[in-house]
């Protein structure tokens, strides 16, 4: 791994038991963590202007290769000064490497295979062409034959101006075997190489490069994995891949995984951001997390709350809330439980209302904002064991952080 | 017509030709005039919150009592303390009397009907039975029987508890007959009696109410109603019904309409809100505007621009845009001008992406905002001719209150 390249530096300002505190410096400014990342997916976070997102007081967003390469294009991205000048985004943005979305079609399709459920796929999915050289599929838009390879996935996020790119990795699912997942991760690193080559010799100074370590759920193609990816010249390193076919595999992966990692690194877990398992994840040392939920809830009627009964969701689509007079989370700072209770926004919600949408994304966001703030305050105050034990019990994280002073 | 009762108090600062700058003082605070009124159709202005609304600028917003009563029901808004308390909003409120759905489904189900297009209906629509005692018709949503009448909207639009409630009329459609007309008319006047005997014995002290006027194109029907209007006890006049086929015929029934009402009165031109149609109204001393089409544009991806032989409308749907570094509106102060261009939010409404209706909404509504508030100020000023002709040329509102001085 670089430590302190001039492309990114992380500092760790605090530390309590393996979680820390820390700050990564981008090109486009710092990045306090523990941090939530929120999906800009195709540009924007669902429903709100850039400038909402940093409002809310997120410093990084995540934009998703795959899609922009569909549409619009980079090129068109590129002639708008890249991602930041599209979107009108002046923090710092990490783009993922299209892997995932490429071999979620062609292992069935879905991103629930990665988590051990849904079809199996295999090397030669319908839609997607694996080999060596890259990944071969056709558009969702037109039909028309698309390529990704570990140097086109570069090629395009160099085009899009991220401050942290990912490398090219085939995302193994649950249901590839052992042999499977062991020539995959193989390729992988192959393709890590490849990745780094091409960044060496075409890419910017500015823009950082994270390693991807894979193996499935396996100790020593993860093991074997860590040790690859930490020797290799990366700015950080992420946990991709399938953590397994529960809750209870993947805790058990990630602590067999985490402890693997170089301790200067930055470290992003992938695809995950449930309140519980990220809490899981600050405590074995995780710095970063990615995932879709709070924003997808948010068009389903669904606000996150501090309820570990019901998996944290309050369900504004159920009947019941007709004449309910409370906030959807008391005490929540954001501006839907501020203005608004739960027989508005539960109506607004059920009467497919754009609005509905927007207050629910603000609120998630908030609390998301809210867990990883007052987990970082924590684990600088050397509290966050009572911290998680007290939201995992079901207080909300502002409560949370009060209870473990 | 009451004058400075205490429910409502029109107040004119200032005079330039018949148009006028002034102030309805209502429960609910002032409103300035000439005002756009914004859509809160079904509880909510497309995708804004209500404190958004405000952050606008706006002091006055619509809610329509059909949809209400369909959905979620009076009951359920009266409970949270009116449709103030249900949805947040702190200004001032004016409900319709619903009359102008319902006559709508009767008379061929769209409102273009009462625009001059559209098939004819009649006394007896297929999901509307109209009688002398009110409308009975069926809900869209579970298929359940309704009834509205006079008495109905009254005590509906009590519970919605608006600041200005509409009476319950007849919208009498542009391919009704003369002889349906004036029949139409003259019970729209015994519901007009209805109304106001129900507010007398059962209406708050707090809730102005306006009459309207009917009559269609006939000038005879049109000077009857204004001036039985006008006799009776209300706070305000409205102007509602077919104003003809064409933008020149509804011209022409403004320009002979306007001046039959009482010059004191309040004047509301029922869902007309196009820029060169409000103007218009303007300078016949109309006062406020409500109207659809600024906030349903924006689902559509046409955002409102200084050019008239587009009818102000920027089509950011079509292609063309890619490359585009422009605002949608140069100089124009909303965050969508401020933050994008023209390129990105076309690309966002093509991509269905919520983040465009909500960046066009606030635009449109910034755009009518700018619109009316310069007008106020060229009234004030005595320059109002010159700042509509400019606007009629193609400038943009606020190089029109420039170039007017």
């Amino acid at each position: 791994m670089r430590v302190e390249s001039e492309r990114l530096r992380f500092e760790i300002g605090a530390r309590d038991g393996a979680a820390r505190a820390g700050t990564i410096h981008t090109a486009h400014g710092p990045i306090a963590t523990p941090a939530f990342i929120p999906l800009a997916t195709k540009g924007t976070v669902r429903g709100l202007e850039s400038a909402e997102v940093a409002e809310l007081g997120y410093e990084l967003i995540l934009g998703n290769t795959y899609h922009l390469f569909v549409s619009p294009g980079p090129d068109r991205i590129a002639a708008a000064g890249g991602l930041h000048g599209f979107i009108g985004w002046e923090g710092a943005l990490i783009t993922d490497s299209g892997g995932f979305q490429v071999f979620s079609l062609a292992h069935g399709g879905v991103a629930n295979e990665v988590k051990g459920s849904g079809r199996s796929g295999g090397e030669k999915g319908s839609e997607v062409k694996i080999t060596e050289q890259g990944a071969r599929f056709r558009s969702y838009r037109d039909g028309s034959e698309l390529f990704i390879s570990p140097e086109v996935s570069m090629q395009v996020q160099a085009a899009l101006g991220s401050d942290i790119a990912l490398v090219f990795d085939e995302c193994t699912p649950f249901h590839a075997d052992r042999e499977y997942t062991a020539r995959s991760t193989e390729r992988t690193h192959r393709w890590l190489d490849r990745c780094l080559e091409w960044h060496r010799q075409n890419g910017s100074e500015h823009q950082a490069v994270f390693g991807i370590v894979q193996g499935g759920v396996h100790e020593d193609l993860r093991r074997e994995s860590a040790q690859r990816v930490s020797e290799a010249p990366v700015d950080g390193i992420a946990i991709g891949g399938t953590l397994g076919r529960d809750k209870a595999e993947m805790h058990g992966v990630l602590a067999m995984t985490a402890p693997l990692l170089p301790e200067a690194a930055p470290k992003h877990l992938l695809g995950i951001g449930e309140v519980d398992d990220l809490l899981g994840g600050i405590a074995l040392g995780l710095d970063v997390f990615d995932c879709a939920v709070p924003t997808r809830l948010a068009r389903h009627g669904v606000a996150l709350c501090p309820n570990p009964d019901k998996r944290w969701r309050l369900d504004l689509r159920k009947s019941g809330w007709v004449g309910n007079r409370e906030p959807l989370v008391d005490g929540c700072p954001c501006p839907a439980c501020r203005h608004h209770d739960r027989d508005y926004v539960s109506y607004l919600s059920r009467a497919e209302e754009l609005t509905a949408v927007r207050l629910i994304v603000v609120h998630n966001l908030t609390y998301m904002h809210q867990l990883t703030t007052h987990a970082r305050a924590a684990i600088e105050a050397g509290t966050f064991a009572a911290y998680r034990t007290a939201v995992l019990a079901g207080a909300s994280p502002w409560d949370a952080a009060k209870s473990a002073t």
